[in-house]
């Protein structure tokens, strides 16, 4: 099983957190955390306790690929052992009580994570055992606790989420992808003159079929075609498209024109 | 099963975008997608041709308490009726081709979708079936793209998993939560004045005991315990209990240099 290497050739990415799965208890959710700490760029996974033993067939099963984080990891006894060679480490927790800690949100954990990775030292997250979460002595050997802002109403968040929302955080904290862009392809943006010459095309086939013959309104009317083609960026291949359409409409008028004056 | 009433008591808060899950084909898989957007504060569900039928018991049972979304959930045939009483969609695509298209971030979809409900428009994001994602025909009912930052590497994400960072992110975008701060639960974040009452407290006794006899090293002894000890924020309980160890400590020092005395 842990010699295997079929799955997705996953090497890590410079120094990144470790992954502490505090006596989890199934191996259906330790195989979907490394799927997510795969889809989030996290590469290290250690193991404490597992309630029902390591290595487990069913981990590698429900890992959909990320076969080399389940052969990596290590397995520890205990919390103090799993955490003894790290610098820095932070524990998941839904609803912490009577504990004076510093809390992040999973953001702030991501960026905090991401500035102390920069400096060579070496990070960890705990999360806790699916039904009971961390326990008071485990989250004593975490120098800050995360909590994820989820709502209230409804906190039983699955472990592989739980994983997954700090493996994205950590990926989108070393992201510098714009929150909107056009996706244009093989394309480019137009240019406000090549919009211009579009829109010069379609009133000149306007005023030739009389859609704009109400002159008072007519300037109105114009001015609200051109509120629509602007309101979104528009590509050079759209309007090659558009310049087809007005023109193609156009052709088959003239024509019915032509026969009507048959 | 969609009559029983044994789930949480999840009430919609205000105007939320649909998820619409296009074609899924494992009921486990909607069963998760529905805690996943419990938990983030999603309550309406589409289910477009589900493979398997519905409903499907097992979507019940992998949904940990959310069976209201479940049983409130509806059936349609095709994107179109699904989509067709919405004002915004948008799609999410890990790999979008060959599309004109915006293309937002997760955290750029929450956003906007968020100015969008405010507006009291009523939005949607589509959700493609586990093996294929969303077609190019489902795509084009989308006024936009969602493409997540993740791992290029390893892009296979469970379909749980997009619908929880969906839902997590557009919780987020409602929260006010600060990315760091201290839980001090019952006690306060000590006053400077009461730091200060403290380490004039530990530096008395450690002139007493003799640990700051080296007179030239003095200054700097203290000045380096005093970084150590404003390193991060102390609570007025964590006060009094170090104040309790310097105490307790000298004591036993006394103690023990008057047995030696006699």
């Amino acid at each position: 099983m842990t010699g295997r290497d079929n799955g997705a050739d996953l090497a890590p990415i410079g120094n990144s957190p470790v992954v502490i799965l505090v006596r989890p208890q199934l191996a259906d959710n330790i195989g979907a955390c490394a799927r997510a700490m795969a889809n989030g760029g996290l590469f290290h996974l250690r193991l404490v306790a597992p309630r029902d033993g390591w290595p487990q067939p069913k981990a590698w099963r429900n890992a959909s690929g990320a076969d080399r984080l389940l052969d990596c990891a290590t397995l520890h006894d205990t919390v103090a052992e799993a955490v003894a060679d790290l610098h820095h480490v932070f524990a998941t927790c839904p609803r912490p009580r009577h504990i004076i800690k510093p809390v992040l949100t999973a953001r702030g954990a991501a960026a905090e994570l991401r500035e102390i990775c920069t400096r060579d030292l070496r990070t960890g997250v705990l999360f806790g055992p699916e039904r009971a979460g961390l326990d008071n002595d485990d989250m004593a050997h975490a120098d800050a606790l995360v909590r994820y802002p989820l709502n209230p109403a409804f906190m039983s968040l699955n472990l592989a989420q739980a994983v997954m929302v700090m493996a994205y955080e950590w990926w989108t904290a070393g992201e510098a992808t714009p929150p909107h862009e056009l996706m244009t392809n093989e394309t480019d943006v137009a240019t406000k003159a090549e919009l211009e010459n579009f829109l010069t095309h379609l009133v000149d086939q306007l005023d030739a079929c009389g859609f704009l013959r109400n002159a008072p309104k007519r300037p109105g009317m114009v001015r609200n075609i051109r509120h629509f083609f602007q309101r979104g960026e528009v590509t050079e291949q759209e309007l090659r498209t558009l310049h087809g359409i007005v023109t193609e409409l156009a052709i088959g008028r003239r024509q019915l024109g032509r026969l009507e004056r048959e």
